[in-house]
């Protein structure tokens, strides 16, 4: 497959950003992604009626338990020591929308922590209905609120 | 955050397929994101100009070691012994492309596979690029294609 | 607590036994474990009435990817390819009672495999009522049946 | 499997616990298992005699790396910087005696960290003898102490 | 640190090789590595008077897990079924000698897991003996020997 | 292969030190590791010419990533938040040399993340030029120094 990209180059140089001397406050992220399928699709969904069982309560702990494989995943990313998640799913006009938020007390914030969260809340939502339809996409995976930290609160427009 | 979203309800029942029964065949999947973002960070991004370094072979690195990790992030996937992992990341109008092809001999398919691939690639091309825009999106992550198995080959239409 | 325990010997000797020369035939293994708690709190949870939220999705879940941990969990156990996980959780005289069943293709058995996800699902049910009842107990996590391999059918008397 | 267990209800909504107000403490837990065999392989076990090697140190071992492993396998467990793990294996009338104790200082207890500590060694314990012995029960796995945070020190009765 | 280096560059390409298309065959790999530590503190280490405790069943023990570790340390490296694992530990003349074999039935060789359990084991080994003497080294770490695949035996001169 | 190895004993005992007494520090260590090989695989490492790719991206990666997993593969190892993890290669007259700095504000030293990084940087090295050359020797994987904690700092001589 390498044949049909450009060619690309880069240093090869790589950093974990060292926080150290950052102060340890309290921080949150908050971000969403969109799984778009079809209605019939999305009412099986949410009415528990699956083939593979409760996808919600599945969808629910893979967001938890991503957001903890953050350092892991992401290869710069700090372990952190998160206080909190928690993950929702609700009925969407395109499917289902899933809000993930992360919550830590530490030296760095938990943007990836969030985006993580919702993106293997995402996948394992894909994972409950993909034998049901193909072609379903994880859409608009995006961070919604920000706080903490040195630049405070960031919300998206 | 709970009082927001309608109450849902499920059974609280999940099974993992048991593949036991399918036989061993060679199987591949090819997925897809973009990661949308201005056209100025792109070309930092592709002209390996950021401060976190160099961030084409981490994306690289984490599609490819994600994949790895699809037993753990996904609840109700089976181990798979992947035989190849290919992660390329192209310039693409909105920003960048990532594409993730994985591959295996086994009794089930790879889908699962070549889409946290390509999550956990976006996830690490996100987090490059964070602190020079905010409001970075991952979109439109989706299988472009499945081989092999007992449903053949899909392609996305 | 060092000092009231007897002192005890070894040889620092362990070994991972070598499975390359049997044969790669169809196994599985049941094992159950009773969580012992008061008839108010079993209600509670088997209605989902409990403050953390549905226990018995958690219980399955935790139990299916415990299962795929246990390579990483028990040390001398060989990485398998599980075909197949499914957790049970019911009602019990004494409380709740959950039934693993853990299924491969492989040259090695999968008793351990059933055991860890007896074991995590039942410290997923204990971590879900911790909060309503101190005192409660994980009984007689036990295998129940393991079929396949040189051995054969072995059911518990 | 399924049709032998009652119908099970749920509302598929998990929550880690936020636990960022929560001051950080020194905190401490302690659990026990008991692995129930027959007096020969006990002996067996207690002096060393085991095919697969020095049980003793495996069992220690798997205690120390399972606590460290808990926000993996428990769904909603936070994770914690542990900063002790001691696990101790004793002659016991009914075979083996595990006892394992988790230290943190942090914001939530260490009660799981303990539990899932004793249960790893349980394991790691059963894995050694099981090929000498079929039918080695885990029995009551059960909280001694535990102290600190809010609601100080509790033991067992 | 950076600016002591000269300056690297690289394409940021890289792959995970694709082995579906070899055959399934008996593969081994022993590898090495000489721990260097004074006369005194490696008696210490062989009569098991060590202050943390046991370090030759820990070595053993880190050095099994390890090798089951290696498809998450090594990038590029691919999962495996492992069919066995052994770790040694022996005086040396400068201190202590590991050797781990790995053995599997597979696609792909398991040099680099017999390299990864041999660097596990003297991982945990300086572990445990740093707090005695400073300036332990981990030298000579290289493989052996490795059998099967196409390109057959072959052994270090 | 157990046959050519001494008898070796040990008490089976391992403990985690306590560290929960200790004060909160900043602390650092730094280790190297030189990667042995022939002029002319080390001229091909450093200017990007491998069949797998871009090495030295890979190999920094590996670092990072490997520091993270310190608690899992040092069996009595602490869970540690580390605030910054650096990895440095440079062309060495014996083929490479690498450098890896662990950073930390905790209760406990970081010499155990730097160790392992330095050698998971190492093992994904060896895993790049293995195809190129047999042979390849990771030699002198030693600590530097270590700031910090009680002890101060302490540089290798």
């Amino acid at each position: 497959m390498t044949g049909e990209f450009p060619h690309l180059t880069g240093t090869g140089e790589v950093h974990m950003v060292d926080v150290g001397a950052k102060a340890e406050t309290e921080r949150s992220a908050t971000a969403e992604a969109i799984v778009s399928m079809s209605p019939g699709v999305a009412s099986r969904l949410f009415s528990g009626d699956l083939p593979k069982g409760d996808a919600l309560a599945s969808v629910r702990l893979a967001g938890i338990m991503g957001a903890k494989r953050t350092p892991d995943l992401v290869p710069l990313c700090h372990p952190i020591s998160l206080t909190g998640v928690a993950i929702e799913v609700e009925r969407h006009e395109r499917g289902a929308r899933i809000e993930a938020t992360a919550q830590t007390v530490g030296r760095t914030g938990v943007e990836m922590e969030a985006m993580t969260a919702v993106m293997a809340a995402a996948l394992a939502l894909y994972d409950m209905v993909k034998g049901l339809e193909r072609g379903v996409t994880i859409e608009a995976v995006a961070l919604l609120e920000k706080r903490g930290g040195r630049t405070g609160t960031w919300r998206r427009a």
